[in-house]
């Protein structure tokens, strides 16, 4: 089917024409060896047309299932709603194309279990959920570090997603099919904490919130700063904060802590290497986004795709993490507005 | 009774010369203006020799009882076990005694409660707990900040007190009675959340830990390292961190979150001014124990409770602050042995 | 001649193999856009055939003229010794191609002068050193911030080139052409000053230095540590720094000062955002090599030249900066050497 | 004559009650063990009354022979204007005083010698002279490291001495007594380097300046912006900064190179351990003078000072190193005024 032999570019097509996405497209067009970007797909004639014109590319399509039929696409790279993501994977792996999609796999569990039951039946397909922060070259280094013994046993992990405050509220109006902060931000720091202590199976959730600026929340059940407590088999321990209000930028930090000594990423969102000393004292501007942060890791992500699929080598990232991910993010939201902590077996239960 | 004219010297008496005691007496003898250390107590007769051979005390004392009776005694200054706060308290003030004594204030919400009303009884005199973070120039400063409203409205404190790891696990065998984790070290954070949030009421609490070197906790049911969460009215929340298990020395950091910016104190617990660059790349040693990190702010708090004295104005820290402390401090214990989350009637109901 | 029109492709050249040549090679493979690298040369078999296996390049020569004469190449891009430079890139204007040329541009000044006359006589052909920190996106943000006055009026800069020391001593074998530490390596400072400080002209320097490594630098009258001062009109100032023999890695930075304010770019040659916490305290690695720096910058350089070449826009960096940088590096190495300052005219003499 | 026993106090006078004069007297008050501040004298009413108001001072005086006659003050404490400290050394000497002076000894190399002369025949009397730096404990780790072999063996100090510029410019009227920039800012930078260097020889001197917001110094040939570089015997190097003009605050710090690593001092010239995270990133504040960097160092120095007269022990910064950081201050300066290059020979000759 897709054997690629030494050479061969893994033909993509991109879904979904967004901020996200475009970006991606340029990666995939421009940085990513191996790659050859030839088709998009948007329902959007603008997204299309910005395909185009931007990139050249050749191969436009209106609906997914168009695109799903095109022999000389061997790949899909979703960059589309949560909701949609379980059913595109499952129709991608059915027409026989790999397929990449961006985090998270699905807000309910019964979704990522028929994502993975139907990965199942296609052996040779690479499936991969996006969770970029495993591709940035600091955490890949923390990674490394942790196994080569540095800080002793890891035990604790502590981790953030802040995004600076965006004051159109536009998280707000997203609320609604968001899943909440737990499974729309939290997610990413659920998955760095299973990858980073070795993927313990959880025991206990517990979180809490508050609304500090965007009362329109209330009507989700949402808040717009969050934090969970999750506790692992073996005594290890996660504990997390997400946040919508950040006045100075995206502040994504990540803590391990180890019997040996702790290994610290990002704790200060700096933007580059610049600093400045002036009347207000000594500074350093914020990435604003959590683009600017991993911008390079987006590309890793990709290259890390593309070369699985062409060296018919396992991702690194199934989708069993991914459904994990999302157990954990679903037990911290119910905790979140039970305000009780959630054991795993009720947590499975509840869904 | 203690009414003190410009330039009377308040004439103090140490209870306690172990070694955090051996340092406050340092700092009543020669760094505290208005201060004249002129007893010493301690049921140990090397003790008092020292308090005599390195201080130059000539009021040497081997009961707390005849301390008080000395009429040449203004205040006292307690450094000894926590179960002995409540009562030794309770006694300096019927004693007529001002009174300065280390935190908590005690382990039981009752004998709070006790000493709260004693005090009551004696309006003209002044009892202080040691809550040293207050006095820290760097939380000061973070203070004064919020207060400006620098930060807009804070909503949310993560404060965490780290140990250094010590092999010999002294407080493994502390723990039965240091009142676990939440109370001996938490207690800190604690009252920092209350201070720099306000002083809002709880409203739940949840906790879990685990033990990470330490095995013999187990016994205690206390952990090594602890995490908790608690939520005050008005949306208000702190999470809270301690360890008894660090590699890198004492590591005591908090940050205050608000709707318009971020404080962080103390990120970096670097021990000084000074970096080193060499093979292993660039590097600041750490404080190794609360005692390097808090010299100053040990100083600062003697000096405002000797003024506070002199000057016949109310101490910035209150026994109902040590009580509140103390209060949430057990509602975290409960939790972490419970599994679920405290609410605060119950939390009272079950002390 | 080499007129681009939208979506034609700048076919390029590489010319020498080595380890930087073959960094620049993947770049303009992989990364830079409207880059088609279709050609290498090299006298050696073994870096022709790297080229060939490594990146697919089809077009290989042994000699330089061989391939200037390759009509389907439109630019080259120059990664070999410093001596070969300023006729090559003679050579490259007179066969009607772009060239870029990593610096400096040359050693001698009359070498320099030749080559800034020859591609005076060709308006259409591009030609750049490359000053590599230019591109480096801090530097530019520090050079945009001063453009928009975020220091006042900057009037001095302190700048630092620093290698890891090389126990093998490379660059002790390299030492009788590098042109000695000034022109190696305070190049780059050199330039960097000119252009953060509006390319004012010198009018004295003065430089000193020691060899705490190396005493086989003595031969060449180099040393392994060098400080250099250069004065400019109206008062600007730059202090020099260059180092062979730093224990913790390659350490650039460099601090602007203005009348409001000053920028200070990689005080900390951090590796990444990782900070590990153990029984050394609190630490970061360091970039290894210049190359782990200004990996970005290198490809941004590269795509600047190529966007030049496509756009037929000037290039950002001309060869009147390669001179000016190399005539203050020479001046640097009198003072050096003879222990006196140097006036520019007096300088001019000297060459 | 001075003979203490254990226990005896020493009884300072202190000389002049300006702003750093209160200070020093202050810490002799309150902060340093074994002193007794007795006695003041100032030529002004109004300091003469501040010290007996604010301080409790007893003995005041007019004029400085008064104050010498008197039998009860057994040490002096000079903190008057550098063109009386040599006389009034001497004159203290003579009077069978243990005298304190701060820096600088003198701005003349003869008036040096003459003290150095005078000290040698009152062995038994304490001089020291006040480079507070030595004392501050980040520089004293500093310190020790190097001497523990941290760094191998170290050949370079980068020290710099910036304070926050003053828009009254008052050392612009100060400027024609101050002895310029390198005599009364990097004499500090100087003493240190020596300290950190191991006291070797100087051999030249190359310095040069620019005055970049206060056109008033052009009168005295001083500078508001300085650097210097001196050369030491067996190939050390020191590089100095000196500035009138920081925007940000007092910022003073110290790098020492040696063949196995680095030692930093003060890189982020940080008030305290706050950082706040707002719309414009994330900044600390600076220490706005050098009194707030230097506060606890002003009271180790004293507490020096006293120890050594308590003691009969040597102090630990002898009259010798003052007089070497005049001379080298001295060859900075004529190097500035002449553009050239001074060697120490030459520059005995100058003076």
């Amino acid at each position: 089917m897709n054997s690629f032999s030494t050479g061969d570019l893994v033909r993509l097509g991109i879904v979904g024409f967004g901020r996200l996405g475009r970006r991606h497209a340029e990666n995939l067009a421009t940085r990513v060896s191996g790659a050859h970007l030839v088709a998009a797909c948007s329902p959007l004639a603008d997204e299309r047309r910005a395909a185009r014109d931007a990139l050249g590319i050749g191969r436009l399509y209106e609906t997914y299932d168009a695109m799903l039929a095109d022999p000389e696409v061997d790949a899909v790279f979703l960059v589309t709603p949560t909701s949609l993501h379980a059913d595109q994977i499952i129709a991608a792996l059915r027409a026989g194309k790999h397929v990449f999609c961006e985090k998270p796999l699905s807000l309910e569990l019964d979704a990522c279990e028929r994502v993975v039951a139907e990965a199942k039946q296609h052996p040779r397909l690479k499936a991969m959920i996006g969770f970029v922060r495993r591709f940035d070259p600091s955490y890949r280094d923390a990674f490394e570090k942790i196994r080569a013994g540095r800080i002793g046993k890891p035990f604790m992990v502590r981790s953030q997603t802040c995004d600076k405050n965006d004051p159109d509220g536009f998280f707000v109006r997203f609320a609604p099919t968001s899943g909440g902060i737990f499974l729309d931000c939290s997610v990413h720091d659920i998955d760095l904490a299973r990858w980073l202590l070795g993927n313990p199976k959880p025991v206990r959730a517990y979180a809490t919130g508050t609304i500090a600026l965007h009362p329109g929340l209330a009507e989700s059940n949402d808040v717009d700063n969050g934090v969970g407590v999750v506790e692992f088999e073996g005594g290890k321990l996660a504990v997390f904060y997400a946040s919508r209000t950040m006045a100075h930028g995206h502040d994504t930090s990540t803590e391990v802590i180890g019997t040996a000594g702790a290994l610290l990423v990002g704790r200060n969102p700096r933007m580059n290497r610049v600093e400045i000393a002036d009347a207000h004292g000594l500074s350093n501007e914020c990435t604003p986004t959590f683009y600017e942060r991993f911008a390079d890791a987006f590309v890793r992500e990709a290259q890390v795709f593309v070369d699985a699929v062409r060296g018919d080598e396992p991702v690194p990232l199934t989708l069993h993490d991914a459904l994990e991910a999302t157990r954990i993010g679903i037990a911290l939201r119910e905790s979140q507005r039970s305000g009780q902590a959630v054991t795993f077996e009720s947590a499975s239960a509840l869904v």
